[in-house]
């Protein structure tokens, strides 16, 4: 087993088993136990509520850590903030922390609709919610956003995908190839069958030197903010911050997620329409990439914006690339929340 | 041996011997043997010489195809324009071609410096030129450029360095890292001593994909570019184009290039000063990077311009980002042979 996908480390959560979850891909998870964090009350119209779906790597811990709490435009003292760890993240239902013959590198493939059905049935049974005010997400978090707004456009007043796309691209897809085939060639993945990550301790800081190089930018490095960070060298940088960040990580759990990436696509709602699928939705809509997101760039978000009938674009500045997502750049951050608490602010459309 | 590297695929070039070179690292190449083009006629005042040094895989043979003729900024009517093949590029000495105590794995470590004093030995004692009308060079030949222009201020009339920089950054370092150990973690790599570059076939072929992700850019991918080039899928692109011209190449050839590549650095010359390397170029200069290169970004490239004194910031507009200086984008190679003809035309400036 894996002691860093704990309570303590990413806690607290709740584990709720929301049953058999048949998978688009033909497989099934028979307990779908979702590891959920909520932030606030659910007033009795039931209608204060934000779903937020985590990132690749990522828990709801840093969901908390950087985006949450009175004051902010995810305000717990206003909404009921529902932070929903996706399948595969380790908190979640994931191949480290599945015991029968699905263990491990046996896990069924999931997709992104897999979750957002998934959390659907969270909201509305075990929560019995109807509505949603809101739906954001970072990166990955950013597809089941923009999943959730085409899939089930009546109960999505507001989406704000961030720093993430809706239908993943041609080059996002060969990048996460990338990541995944410094995980898979070390010779101690052993197709999946390693003791622990430690066996797999070179592909993981292979794995993390990718994620460095797209991850920031140019200009961060330039800028020498891995120094301001506490970091004297991009040796160092690579070492202590984001190999120490990804290197605890299970790698079956990684691949997980990452299928689950590169296949993000809404247009399957729509035979391969992604014009339809996105014209779909209903939700006032800001779309929010990271000016300088290497995978996820601007321009690739300002082309699927512009096919969402009740859509803003509102690019965040940063030199942080897409990985500011991680709260290191407070600018970015406030610009998130400032977009977010205008969006919030804005009076939701008629869905009924 | 490999029957990549030779006259009916990359020539013809002319094999020059200009002696024993002590390298910069401590090593020796007893026999500095250059792999060198020329086009047109030196003149008798030999003030027309134009030097073009060559890229990380490239060859004096794209040089010729994509950027020398008549009619072109690099004019052969006009200019006697040498292209000399970087060591380690496969023609001139590499790894492969050595066959003593030095070949392969332990060919010695090479520097930009080393190839320019080279090119320097060549271009006075072999051709008898004191004075260059221009260089130019695309990523590792704008490192090369940049080379000369620090370390022979009054030989170099004007400067043209394209898609590089003077000092590679950090990010850059780490990228070309992840180049490297695509290939040495390949198992047919051994530490070098592969029988052909066949078994090391998988490594080549990750190499090929970090290529693929940050060689090109995510507006080339999205307008469907590689599929303008004859690929119907990127799939298709990575096996067809980018694996097909990698993966014949011999993988101790390109570590030797990777190896000079990361340190690419004029402050060499002044203790670490940047700014003071910069400033002894007299060179009229024109930096020269492409907008949407992923890793010698128009930023970076910027900043290293605004210290050079007699300098000018040409940005070569295209989508193609920094494979477009293989020729790909007909419109980039028009901005270059515009941006070169004007810099071509400037009066030079007084070196004596």
């Amino acid at each position: 087993m894996n002691n860093y996908y704990t309570q303590e480390n990413h806690g607290p959560f709740q584990l709720i088993d929301i049953g058999r979850l048949d998978l688009e891909e033909g497989g099934v998870l028979e307990h779908c136990e979702l590891a959920v964090a909520t932030h606030g009350q659910l007033n009795e119209a039931k209608d204060n509520a934000i779903l937020v779906p985590t990132w690749y790597s990522g828990t709801s811990k840093i969901m908390e850590q950087v985006y949450i709490g009175p004051g902010r435009a995810l305000d717990s003292t206003k909404y009921f903030i529902i932070v929903v760890n996706q399948i595969g993240s380790g908190l979640s239902v994931s191949p480290h922390n599945t015991i029968d013959a699905q263990a491990g590198p046996n896990f069924p493939k999931v997709r992104i609709g897999d979750d957002v059905r998934a959390q659907h049935r969270l909201l509305t049974q075990h929560f019995g919610i109807q509505r949603l005010a809101l739906v954001t997400g970072g990166s990955m978090g950013a597809q089941q956003t923009y999943e959730w707004a085409v899939r089930y456009p009546d109960m999505v007043e507001r989406a704000a995908p961030i720093a993430g796309t809706a239908c993943n691209t041609e080059h996002d897809f060969l990048f996460t190839e990338t990541l995944v085939e410094a995980i898979t060639t070390d010779p101690g993945f052993q197709e999946g069958r390693y003791q622990s990550s430690a066996d797999v301790a070179a592909g993981l800081k292979r794995h993390a030197k990718l994620w460095t190089v797209m991850g920031w930018s140019t200009e961060f490095f330039r800028g020498g903010r891995h120094r301001v960070l506490g970091f004297e060298s991009m040796q160092a940088f690579v070492d202590g911050f984001m190999t120490g960040y990804f290197g605890p990580m299970d790698p079956n759990n990684l691949l997980c997620m990452a299928w689950k990436w590169q296949r993000g696509d809404i247009s399957r709602h729509t035979n391969g329409d992604k014009a339809a699928a996105l014209g779909r939705i209903r939700a006032r809509t800001y779309v929010m990439p990271i000016v300088t997101d290497m995978f996820f760039p601007p321009s690739d978000c300002q082309a699927e914006q512009q096919l969402i009938p009740n859509s803003e674009f509102r690019p965040i500045a940063s030199f942080d690339g897409h990985l500011a997502l991680f709260g290191t750049d407070a600018d970015a951050i406030a610009q998130i929340d400032l977009y977010l608490n205008e969006l919030l602010s804005e009076a939701a459309p008629n869905l009924s």
